[in-house]
């Protein structure tokens, strides 16, 4: 290792191995992969990387992340619908984005209310969320969290702050598409037979 | 997808997606990460990417990869001790330097001879070898190839060509070092009876 521990190739290395997803030997891989596709992947990625780190910020009104200060989903007259989805993570909001279904606005949390890591609704951008609520027109706040118990906690701590203001709404629970009984927990399969629809 | 299908982060999580080992959510995934730690982690790896894009070279001696035209193994006096080292690919290059009891130079052929794919000698830097040996003060080449059977028949051409112009070595086959014999196949039980040692 000692031929090449003050390189730029074993920093680079060191960098990407930091990546989620990525250990040493990954790593390693992808960036010897990198360096035989120079013009066509490594000049491209690290150009794009310089710009990202320049222009990627979070929307002031949602916590979106964007390359605006106002993000293209809040700044579109389109999806001023009146319902706010309301997010744990950026990558929640993406995952709603690509089902292609919802129409209106988001509200990126930043996290989940923890009485362990002492995260409270501050942190949250929670406050932020009840402003939206009093000053945008909004009809209806719908509670996209994670089916976890941070997340429902932290949606059942929103539903208290915002009752009687707004319809409050929450994802429904039951059986995945293309899921199978026998692979499903105790939980999911309760809840899916006690929210039984008629055919 | 049209909110953010024309942006900078979109081209970035793409060309993230083409590194080996990563996919679309994982690329989406490293993504957020690289955002969220922009100081730490974004804009090191992108400067350290635009270093590596210019700097990285392949050694002409042997073929490693480095930052200059003879890398730092070929370029060490003390490494010249004869022996060549010859492998597939520079990740097996290091491979060998991570277990640190080679102390000579390498050869890396960039690949295996092939028909399917019409690979052939001079394809690989075995006419380069071949003046190496000529050339240089080398007393023992030692045959690093993987245990496939493209590796093989590779180490056997290479054998060929160099018979009886220098001592010729490969590595010992057998059970690998916390192996369990349960879980190996067969071409390797009967490799390390045959080759078993007296105690």
């Amino acid at each position: 290792m000692q031929d090449r521990s003050t390189s730029d190739i074993e920093t680079l290395i060191d960098l990407m191995a930091k990546l989620p997803g990525m250990g040493p030997r990954s790593a390693r891989r992808a960036v010897l992969h990198l360096i035989r596709k120079r013009a066509l992947l490594l000049t491209p990625l690290s150009d794009m990387m310089t710009r990202v780190a320049t222009t990627a910020r979070e929307c002031l009104n949602c916590g979106n992340v964007g390359t605006e200060d106002i993000c293209e989903i809040c700044d579109s007259e389109a999806r001023a619908n009146g319902e706010i989805c309301v997010v744990e993570s950026v990558s929640d909001l993406w995952a709603m984005e690509r089902a292609g279904v919802f129409k209106g606005r988001y509200h990126v949390l930043g996290g989940t209310l923890s009485a362990l890591d002492a995260i409270g609704p501050e942190d949250l951008r929670i406050p932020r969320l009840v402003d939206r609520v009093g000053s945008e027109a909004v009809s209806e706040v719908i509670l996209a969290l994670n089916a976890t118990i941070d997340g429902q906690t932290t949606a059942h701590y929103i539903a208290d702050q915002l009752s009687g203001q707004v319809k409050l709404t929450s994802l429904a629970q039951g059986v995945p598409i293309g899921g199978e009984l026998d692979y499903l927990d105790d939980g999911t399969i309760s809840a899916a037979l006690k929210a039984r629809k008629e055919l």
